[in-house]
């Protein structure tokens, strides 16, 4: 865990309902660019073999961007989530549900963007159910990448997403751990 | 004009037609980020005087976020792009047309992130019709926030979107001005 982080969602997030926080005015429209900063950082403390960074428009963006900036400038790669099913095969693609937004969209990935010889190192702001992170994990396999780890800065681990993965040998490091929301309050796991 | 990314359009931009170019290898999908942290200095040098930056999702973000960098870590509001036309009255909006997608979205930015004290550094990717760009303008002065400046990665003057806003008194600065696409070849004015 990040302290500093979950101080300030301690202090500033909004409970909307029982799953949902709003943590817009720092994480995800308004951005606090020194803490992003150190997300990045502490991201590519974690995952250092990586040689390249996949996340998700829009959020992810701000922080694949800081994390490569501590990587020694990796490229990141962002994935786009397409309203049209009408997909090229010119792109990796898999499914995805926003549990927020409850739609789903299809994400893409081109294909002259990911390949067998990347080490990647997906981040995205929030690990949720899991729908959009197992996208990108499938777009990473159909490209034959090797996933380094995931770096996500706020998991919602009430929620179980971990579940769909354990599976996998990659580590998923979250720098912030909302195990309940209840009654208008974050609980946020101490240390991992 | 910033000579390092001039170079890299004339050797790697990919001419589609006479009015759009690929960059998505290393400006809007795949990212060069070492590329754009420089971008990111070059803007930040521009406008010192910058306590907010506002963008737009998705491909501002990156450029937003790296210029917040060099310049003391000031905010970064990314607007949004909403497909449908209800619009609360918590947020600022405005209409505007992609020639790329040819669609029109509405652009909001929350109430809560932008004010009259706040001296705005625009940024954006592309500067095509400028649409979008005076989108962004006009939310600012629904802020009543003074537009401190306008950076633009890659402008297509040929579009002549400088032409929509003659009568502001901020500076527009763009790092590479394509003043034509034809015959498959960018023309890239030299200096400015």
């Amino acid at each position: 865990m990040m302290k500093k982080l979950v101080d300030r969602l301690l202090n500033d997030a909004v409970v909307i309902n029982n799953s949902i926080v709003k943590v817009d005015h720092f994480i995800n429209h308004q951005l606090d660019t020194k803490l992003i900063d150190e997300i990045g950082e502490a991201f590519s403390d974690e995952f250092p073999q990586t040689t390249k960074i996949l996340t998700i428009e829009s959020s992810g963006i701000a922080y694949g961007v800081s994390t490569a900036l501590h990587l020694n400038y990796v490229p990141v790669v962002f994935a786009r989530k397409e309203k049209s099913s009408i997909i090229s095969d010119k792109v990796y693609h898999s499914e995805a549900f926003s549990f927020t937004k409850q739609k789903t969209s299809t994400i893409t990935v081109s294909k002259d963007f990911l390949s067998k010889d990347d080490k990647v190192l997906i981040i995205d702001d929030f690990l949720a159910t899991g729908s959009a992170l197992k996208a990108l994990v499938a777009i990473c396999k159909q490209a034959g990448a090797t996933v380094e780890g995931i770096g996500i800065v706020i998991e919602k681990s009430f929620l179980n997403a971990r579940d769909l993965f354990k599976e996998e040998d990659f580590k998923i490091l979250s720098l912030a751990n909302i195990t309940e929301i209840k009654n208008n309050t974050l609980t946020i796991k101490k240390d991992q």
